[in-house]
């Protein structure tokens, strides 16, 4: 039998973890997935992730491919994956893909969500799961800020001081403020992202809603290019990777009160 | 100064405490809540909770009440004992009540919910919030059976097998199946409930779904008095006490994705 490529769709809780990418003195989601892959397959395998997701950001939609020519159905992978995993990871569908597939290459479009619980007292249930903020958040000018964010632009300004990219020029294809169920969600989906460019968002639309910040400080931020032009990085936690778009495929999973 | 009564509304992940009432060889939320209240007011001082909950069982909404002559003003509490508690147990508001107030006597209506997920693979984020089952279910036969429920019945069939209650008749409000956002939600109030009586309800409930059993299997069960005219007993992790209602207080939580 020849090989074959396999995509995963996995949800995870990223608390427990090092992030996605596999290190050395640190538990990672990758190296977890491929422990549970060589448990199954007996040998080896290597998995290729759609992109990284730091040390306690969650996934909904996170996928990665690997090659085998084991004679598993395609399908069955999720299930019989999942009786090796541990509880806080889970592959959430399993299927066959052309051999030119490539689980970061062949992605379209990326959706994150970030979520700001605003209340006097934090939550218990969702202490590891959003950021909590003490608010109240003026919408209007955050939703003005994200705004302001979207488009073809030199994201320079917003990535991580120190990180050595050269090109950081992205097309960011919407970001949206909304409020509900407790919480301020702000989405963002675009071609790709810098390293920490969601989490620097969503810290400084806090700071923009708090008003300690203009919606303003978005555009001279683009223009400048200036990391100090903008609010603090946001902590992973309130994080989530949420959808990969492919060819004919979402990686998006229907999660209990995510919808 | 006086004796003050000072009611705590609390929030909890149920996951990681032998329930909520104290006990000899276990860790209890109310344990850890009156460990914190000493450390706070350098004294033992007892609470007493609004009613019990089983290992694994969340809440929103419990609330206990404490005397002291501690002159820290009532609302501060929260934020006080919050700096002490573990972040799965969280104050989520603190006020004086009247000396005649009790917790548990005091409370003229319940709410709990249950939450089964429904999806091929279980869920990484909520494992220990929510039931997992295959499915798929049907809410009308679902919905049919919880009416059934309501009233003002003999639940000798829905409590726990063994347990040594006499009066086991009840009055039921309300008892609402709905679906949404990745979730069958069972939604139950009333004046009080029997050790196990939601989740004895949630476990038929499903069994009305699949198939297995029919709605009349419920109104059978209250002539009958017969636990084994109904389902399992769900598992205790999708089990919320929602809210209690007291005269002009209601002690729900808005929590994250909870709304």
């Amino acid at each position: 039998m020849g090989a074959m490529r396999i995509l995963l769709c996995l949800e995870y809780e990223g608390t427990a973890y090092a992030g996605w990418q596999r290190q050395k003195n640190a538990l990672s989601v990758q190296q977890v997935l491929e422990e549970g892959l060589r448990r199954l397959l007996g040998r080896d395998t290597p998995v290729c992730g759609a992109g990284r997701t730091d040390a306690g950001v969650h996934a909904l939609g996170q996928a990665a491919h690997f090659d085998t020519r084991a004679s598993i159905p395609p399908d069955r992978y999720a299930h019989a994956l999942n009786a090796l995993l541990p509880p806080d990871i889970r592959v959430t569908r399993s299927l066959e893909v052309p051999e030119a597939f490539h689980a970061r290459f062949s992605a379209h479009r990326k959706e994150y969500r970030y979520y700001l619980y605003c209340a006097e007292q934090p939550s218990a249930l969702f202490a590891s799961r959003v950021w909590h903020v003490r608010g109240p958040l003026d919408l209007g000018a955050m939703a003005d800020a994200a705004a302001r964010f979207v488009g073809r632009h030199d994201f320079a300004a917003f990535q991580a001081a120190g990180a050595a990219v050269r090109d950081t020029v992205r097309t960011v294809e919407s970001a949206a403020v909304r409020s509900g169920a407790g919480t301020i969600e702000i989405a963002v989906a675009g071609e790709g992202f810098l390293y920490n460019m969601v989490r620097i968002l969503a810290g400084t639309l806090e700071r923009v809603g708090a008003g300690a910040l203009a919606p303003e400080c978005v555009t001279r931020a683009l223009a400048s290019g200036n990391r100090l032009d903008l609010g603090p990085t946001a902590p992973a936690r309130g994080l989530y990777l949420w959808n990969i778009t492919y060819e004919g495929l979402e990686t998006r999973r229907i999660a209990p009160f995510f919808g």
